[in-house]
């Protein structure tokens, strides 16, 4: 059986993280990685599971540009954050041919479009990874809790279909669990739940964790989570009617953790603040839906992003 | 003519320079002091106006606590931050007799019950400030700009009406404008609808200035004061339907100005968010008018504090 070659864009934690696992499972894997170039090539990432030990991911080719890579990908893999800065189109674009399969492993809602339009005629594959992983150094990454990689065909057609679930296959031989979802949309409305409201709170409170904001103002929390809810359903999207319960009994079960946006404000990065409130704000309005509490968080981001600039 | 008695409690900035201007005016102004106590015993406080030049206010009394302050004062003047922390009614109490008028000079909506409760038999006069001037250090006081000082009776009758006239001709005397409105609760609703907007926004994008704030998100400033005159009207003090456009021009025009939540966050002091924001939200609760931005800025402002304690 021929190797699957796959290249990842964008090698932060989560790339490389997923990179490892699908190379463990015998695909030839390779990178496109910028930051971490000098050490990866000497040593390839050292992955520090605390669910699957200890090993070494070499990849296959590590370039700093998809133009670079040579042969032909069967997947490429996108893992970048998304923001205004990246364009997503042009990062991957040199690498594309005729039967590559896109997936996307990102955060945000309403962040299909860009790569649909360009690529009307490859499949394209929406993921949302649940996971607890940090790059704690130049080529090394931590991975403490969870993993689960949900993946859903956007332009699933005959002879095409295969490829997610042969994707997921590959993740769960290596010992994560990984699934098929029959309406990723609203899956990635779901995971937005959360991340339009924790996200936010824990930068504009300068850093409470989840459970501390939960503690202080589930009201709050709460209200955002409906309002979100109620943006869904007007996509077309509802969420399950327990929905917020689940989130909120779930997040005061996790342990305390530091969302994404903030590890991102405490490094000075730029934040995914149009695709997780941006583009929900936009749904709303394009829906007619009143989102006052999104709106606000939404306006508050823009001016500490705006603060941000003055450090 | 008797000199009038009068005294100062809170001798920050507010209280300091107005007790200066009173005093220049030739009235007997006693101080409680307690943090800047040593250096206003020794120096008096030194008065740094950019508009009316320099001068040193020596009080006719310096006392740490109401009850050490010798004789009857026909004036108190509370200049206290509003604070759950702080016992307004305890702070003056013991200096209150049968004649004392009772002036404050604080922030907040829905302040007055608090003091008419307790005593009900003496004039109670609120008052409202629109000044910048900042304590520089211990015992001087920098007046930068503006200084108007409105004062209105809270219950006024027959033969003690003439007090707040009186206190305002003091304060006109020393060349800074006072005035009477004839409803003062209103005054302070339409103050509220400036606070309300422009503290939380400063702290939570920490330290933007107005004028960064208005040109980044001049919509929820908007969305905040039409929040603010839906909760006043509905408490039966309508605003006059210019207020928002007046005040963003207004704040426009102004320099950049640090809001006073805002160097209080800055110092790590407590800051006057239930006075300002959490009184409105209760007002609001009560006439069952919805104020979502105001919710979410009120929550959004306990976790801020609540992460203050981290530091």
């Amino acid at each position: 059986m021929k190797q699957d070659r796959i290249l990842i864009i964008g090698t932060g934690a989560i790339g490389g993280f997923y990179g490892a696992l699908l190379a463990k499972s015998g695909a030839d894997v390779s990178v496109v990685c910028r930051s971490d170039y000098d050490t990866v090539k000497k040593q390839g990432y050292s992955i520090q599971s605390d669910e699957l030990g200890e090993w070494t991911f070499m990849p296959s080719q590590i370039v700093k540009s998809a133009a670079d890579f040579k042969g032909l990908a069967d997947y490429i893999i996108l893992c970048t954050k998304i923001t205004p800065e990246v364009n997503r189109t042009l990062l991957i674009r040199d690498a594309v041919s005729e039967n590559t399969c896109i997936i996307f492993i990102q955060n945000g809602v309403e962040v299909e479009q860009e790569l649909l339009a360009v690529f009307p005629n490859n499949e394209v594959i929406s993921g949302l990874a649940f996971i607890c992983c940090n790059r704690v150094q130049p080529g090394v990454i931590h991975h403490l809790a969870y993993g689960k990689l949900t993946l859903g065909n956007l332009n699933s057609r005959p002879g095409k279909t295969g490829k997610a679930q042969h994707l997921c296959d590959l993740i769960n031989q290596a010992g994560i669990e990984s699934i098929i979802s029959d309406n990723i949309i609203s899956s990635r409305w779901l995971k937005c739940l959360w991340n339009v409201s924790f996200n936010p709170l824990s930068v504009l409170s300068e850093g409470l964790s989840t459970q501390e904001i939960l503690n202080s103002q589930e009201k709050l929390v709460r209200n955002i989570m409906q309002e979100v809810c109620n943006i869904a359903e007007a996509c077309g999207h509802p969420l399950p009617t327990d929905s917020i319960n689940i989130n909120i009994q779930n997040t005061y079960a996790m342990p305390p953790y530091k969302t994404s946006m903030l590890l991102d404000y405490e490094k000075h990065q730029p934040m995914e603040i149009e695709a997780i409130l941006g583009n929900t704000v936009r749904a709303a309005q394009r829906e007619q839906v009143a989102c006052p509490t999104i709106d606000a968080l939404y306006a508050l981001m823009q001016l500490k992003e705006l603060s941000g600039t003055h450090i």
